[in-house]
């Protein structure tokens, strides 16, 4: 293929184009790479093969053809059939496609036990594997900003970093195989139950007869003042649950942490009640909007309505 | 009173001389105020009477001579008593002294029934009355940069803006009488929730076997950031459990916040679960500690510990 | 008094005649001892004193009359302030009619501490002073079968049992003052966690499909039969939620039982998280309903309804 | 085979001989059925065919001989292997020897899902499939005394209830496959949640100074009497950990219902808290010990020890 030649950059090969898998692609391409691509719908890959990027007709002859395989899948089911070559993938995987050299990188959110399982299986057909989930949702996987937490061998990871940071600014190496899973559930342990403590107490303060509008105002305006607070505090006001990450999306990733904590037995008793009160708004309709629609379940406990107070008199701001 | 005349400033009576009333008590006398100070220990008054305030024999001799009377006491009990003139200071209470135009400011955490009663019996003697919970602790008590919630009149509330911000640096108006103890406590709720959140997802990530350090590292590297990872991350990592704000303090104001919780139905399970939580580390010794340290309760449900990595390989960081 | 003499029986004194105090009075009087009565509201005396009973004017003359002075009240405030003769009873509460060898019996459900506190003040004034809250409600209150679980000296306990057997079958010696309050408290806390525990599995159990009359079928017929299983299920199968035991009482209940937790760093935080759950179904209106109505709160948060099926086919019992 | 003519009962065959199955099994054969068993280690099959039973080489083999197949396995995975003939089981599985007629009776506790694809699976190969899990452990398994779900066609339920009642007394019809599954995961659920209420309110009342003994002596003699302060409360106070119920089987069995939980969206605040208990306990060392252990987890965090009091003296017993 010309263009690896005139490049000499390597092959590298996409699978998952969904809305975030997507975004990543094109900044591959972007950046000089030649680039295969494959997913399981094939129409979701005109748009690559449009700006240059090559169809492979099955994850195995992806496989063959590129030096770095980049999964980028829905869940760890999808994931472990694709690259090991299971269901209907049988005899056409990733790993059917394997030989010396090549090396399989998992970007999706996954169990680190599915991780360090994949790599086993990866090694054993001779590639090397990488962990590497994101922190970002779609506007940062299209401009390239995403947080990177690779897990592997440090030496792969290194010379991975040139790829990584055409997806992401900013790539931590983290340790073995499954820790850059590790990581990344970590943190998303963290992001939700923020979210949680921030509808908590914004209903609370609420209930209490305070004014949602200048709750967030202080909290803004002090210690308290979170990415939460900042940008979900004004969608919370005006009622707009338009979904930058959907409660769905954190549902999933509170449940994977506490799958972990149950593998590891790491109680985490706020966990497992905001994974409770995430299904209870889940119950209630709210999957498909943004993960702060979590508010609303606190509106119904309690019995109140959170907006913008409908005068356009505002706390006295700071002097 | 020759200083009075001087400054043309009104007295200002300040009842109540621990840390951190003691350092606002002298951001008053800096600025000019002509101050007279009662506290219960007498002792406690030597240091404020060296640098030129008086020293009031009651608080009813207190009232009597100021036109601005503060108070910054350890419970609501406490409070009621030295205002109202109740118990051992039956005859000799605030409220004994009060006249037209004088106003009572308590600025101790409370909660808003209290300060609701307060108002209720200060108007009836006379007097005028601002519930002014401050958010900071002992260093910008003594500089002068507390955060102050102010409930009450707003007239009243801005006729005392000068004086209050000669402890603080951001005085909010928030509503009637009441509310600025309800905002106060709704700003604890949050950060103890922060500070739950921060607690579990780092024990969490760390008995799934990642570094401490490098998960702290990350968090104040990303979105994750907050004043909690930044302030307590490092403590944590040291095992630093002096305290900045005492655990069995966090304990009391999250008590507080389930009173009121209770009081108008808002339902607060996190709050809820993080007291619980707060309560076990106090029963196992910690009632004196940084209220971080409910981190050790985490360590000892999963049966871990969390510290620096002994060797100085951090994690990589970005690039 | 005539009636002393004749029966050989001591006077006895009763305070608080709420539906629960005036079964229990009844039960006294017609067992043969003198009764002399107080309530605050004046005309619910008037039923008891038709049976025989003499009226007292205030609590401190009714202490002067008696020799075992019983309160059946509200809440710890109005206990205290009748039995020391707080506020409105200042001069003629139960203390100030006392005298050697009378004896306070404190039958409310009370805080240990306010108990304590009681039982020092009572002995400073000469009398002896027994914590005996009850278990049971409204009809065994009126039948004579509660259970009474005593705290204070054990002689005094057993001088009291022919009394207190005239309103109760079970009179338990727990130990010393404060320890009634305890027990009573931690029976309540399990009977609340049973109700818990009940509603939550029930409407985990609909929600999965199943029909919620089978459940209960089921689980009467099986080890997991308690008197909540029994008593409840059927109610919440007719949706009958008249109040055999108030909701908001069993929420005062847990609410004291937490007071007692916080003072003695005991974490309970299945009880933290029914406690909230009473919260949100007081909320949404349900404060009157019977403490089982907590299942209405699950069908707010699982979106779901719990009914008896309509049609009459039930499960197969067991053969 | 003789036997079956003679007894003109079918073959039945029976897949996992664990300590439940053995016992299970060894009914069967007693109420004269002629028995074939299966068990991955082949000598967990020597008591059985000592007694009469014939071992089959294969899960295959044992379905082609028998009408009825019996499966009693540890976990959904190996239950799906061994009957769908996945993995180490593959063209030799229970599926690969069904045909018209044959029915497959999974007893193990498991997924609704998994019951369910279980059924369509088993049904494409010809067979029909019942998923009938039981309430009870060991002894009455060796009884024939325990509770059996039983999800399916009806007519099949009631054409396999007299073998069903060679190892249950109660067989309970509770509706299409899965519902056994779920009626079990419901049972469960509650028998955790009365653990955790009693567990907790245990140490609460230990925590505010009561002698353990007592408190459970009056459970016991109260409206709080269950099965478990019956059974459990002797154990714990001897501190006899022994298991009747595994920790670990209970940390199991609760983790399945919070997968349908979340399934289902059924919120289940209380059951996710005892979750994380267990989790603790586990943490700490508990896993093998009886599930009322979960009482040390509670000391734990209170700080503070259960056992009978040293002296002999009981609290009063009721008169």
């Amino acid at each position: 293929m010309t263009q690896t030649i005139d490049s000499g950059k390597p092959n590298i090969g996409f699978i998952g184009l969904g809305r975030m898998g997507s975004g990543m692609a094109k900044n591959i391409l972007r950046s000089g790479y030649p680039l295969h691509v494959w997913n399981r719908s094939i129409q979701k890959c005109d748009e690559l093969a449009r700006l240059g990027a090559r169809v492979a007709p099955t994850p195995r002859k992806l496989a063959e053809e590129c030096q770095v395989i980049i999964s980028m899948l829905a869940t760890p089911a999808a994931t472990e059939e694709v690259i090991l070559g299971l269901g209907d993938w049988k005899g056409i995987g990733v790993a059917d496609g394997l030989s010396q050299g090549k090396t399989v990188v998992d970007m999706s959110t996954n169990l680190p036990s599915v991780a360090t399982k994949l790599a086993d299986q990866v090694r054993a057909a001779q590639g090397d594997f990488v962990d590497a989930p994101v922190m970002g949702s779609v506007v940062p996987a299209s401009q390239g900003t995403l947080t990177i937490l690779a897990g592997g061998r440090r030496e792969t990871v290194e010379e991975l970093r040139p790829l990584l940071e055409t997806m992401g600014k900013k790539i931590w190496y983290i340790g073995d195989n499954g820790s850059g899973c590790s990581m990344k559930l970590t943190m998303n342990l963290h992001l939700n139950l923020m979210v949680g403590g921030f509808a908590e107490s914004l209903a609370f303060g609420a209930k209490a007869g305070l004014d949602p509008a200048l709750i967030i105002e202080i909290w803004n305006n002090s210690i308290l003042k979170t990415y939460i607070t900042d940008t979900k505090g004004k969608k919370v006001l005006e009622r707009d649950w338009s979904p930058a990450f959907a409660l769905e999306l954190a549902f999933k990733d509170i449940h994977l942490a506490s799958e972990v904590a149950r593998e590891v037995s790491a109680p985490i008793p706020l966990g497992a009640v905001v994974k409770q009160l995430y299904s209870a708004t889940v119950a209630n309709g709210g999957k498909d909007l943004d993960f702060c629609a979590l508010v609303t379940t606190y509106e119904q406990l309690g019995n109140l309505k959170i907006s913008k107070p409908r005068t356009n008199e505002p706390g006295t701001p700071p002097t």
